[in-house]
């Protein structure tokens, strides 16, 4: 979802180079190596991270990992920044970029986890290319992630899931666990869910969350 | 579900032996070809039918192929019949056997579509191996499907769905269509749906539907 414009967001940014890159060119390669206090922790990127509820927490509860947000948005960009700034979080980064470069800006077999959570679901056929577990975007997801590591999704728009679903089964993928329902389940994986801003005000209205991880492990 | 007794279904399966197959010794094979009127037509099998309402639809719509009901409870089938002998189905049989036994009796490469319709959820993690779409029922179901062919899955049960579509997935599936929500969907699959008794009950309180059609083709 489009943000309202705030000013003082890309004045924020423009602050703090330290913890943002801001649209880089994907012809450079990023040396997150150095832009981490400790670059020997397992990395997990967010792809549409919003206003970054959910990586800012996530973040928080796993000082023993890294973590990316990546937004296109450099409003919501500069709110997580705000985050990340107010919870002194130096194990998270910010990249304000659009997804369809990532594997340019990740090295092959980089991340352990990436999280897509209530991505634009880009209803009309004409679009299907632009939705992020569109084919295209899950050959790019597969080049970053580790062999053991895997894909984790959520969503309230049941026209995206199914799409998705169906596309990550037609591109190979491994199911790990699958939910329709997710809030209702009894799993240690609700128990350690952390909802994102969308999450909660769908949820809180009785509609259900989707969610599905999955692997590119060939069995 | 379990029906009531019924006690005239018993009396009317026994009248029908060219029309029912009541419980069948699973080591003999089945002539199929002198069971129907036309044996050159192409195939599909329901398991678990309950009272027949889909499959004795579906076999009016389609004189051109020919349909087994595969259903475990002799009352049940006894409803079968009926509504095959009121209908002049002569493309339809009813088989009263275990779906445990399917690959037993039809022929390999004999069916063109297999479907299951609002099967018995087995909820508890125990009775795992009883769902009919746990991997021991794939493996069946592979057997008899003919290269081209598919199964087609509704259910209105969230648990069952999310186990059926991780279980088709890491049996290799290919998922054809995948729906969270197929009474809304925009799609000739819902134009061309028939509704079990149970569907029409559920889809009527606004509960979703779920569907996940998959081919077991190596692709």
């Amino acid at each position: 979802m489009r943000l309202r414009n705030k000013p003082w967001a890309v004045s924020l940014v423009n602050q703090h180079p330290e913890s943002v890159l801001d649209r880089p060119d994907p012809q450079n390669t990023i040396n997150w190596t150095d832009r981490f206090a400790d670059d020997t922790k397992p990395l997990e990127i967010e792809i549409g991270s919003g206003k970054g509820q959910f990586i800012t927490t996530l973040a928080e509860q796993h000082p023993e990992k890294n973590f990316v947000a990546v937004e296109l948005q450099i409003s919501a960009a500069g709110m997580i920044l705000r985050s990340k700034l107010a919870k002194n979080l130096n194990n998270l980064q910010i990249l304000c970029a659009d997804a369809a470069n990532i594997d340019c800006y990740f090295a092959p077999d980089s991340a352990d986890v990436l999280y897509l959570n209530f991505s634009d679901p880009w209803p009309k056929s004409r679009h299907e290319k632009r939705r992020l577990t569109y084919k295209s975007f899950l050959q790019k997801y597969q080049k970053i992630i580790t062999p053991h590591g895997h894909l984790e999704f959520k969503t309230d728009n049941a026209g995206l899931f199914a799409y998705s679903v169906q596309s990550m089964n037609n591109y190979g993928m491994n199911f790990d666990f699958v939910s329709v329902d997710l809030h209702n389940e009894v799993h240690e994986i609700i128990a350690n869910n952390i909802e994102t801003e969308y999450e909660h005000k769908f949820a809180a209205k009785g509609n259900p969350i989707y969610a599905l991880h999955a692997d590119f492990e060939v069995k």
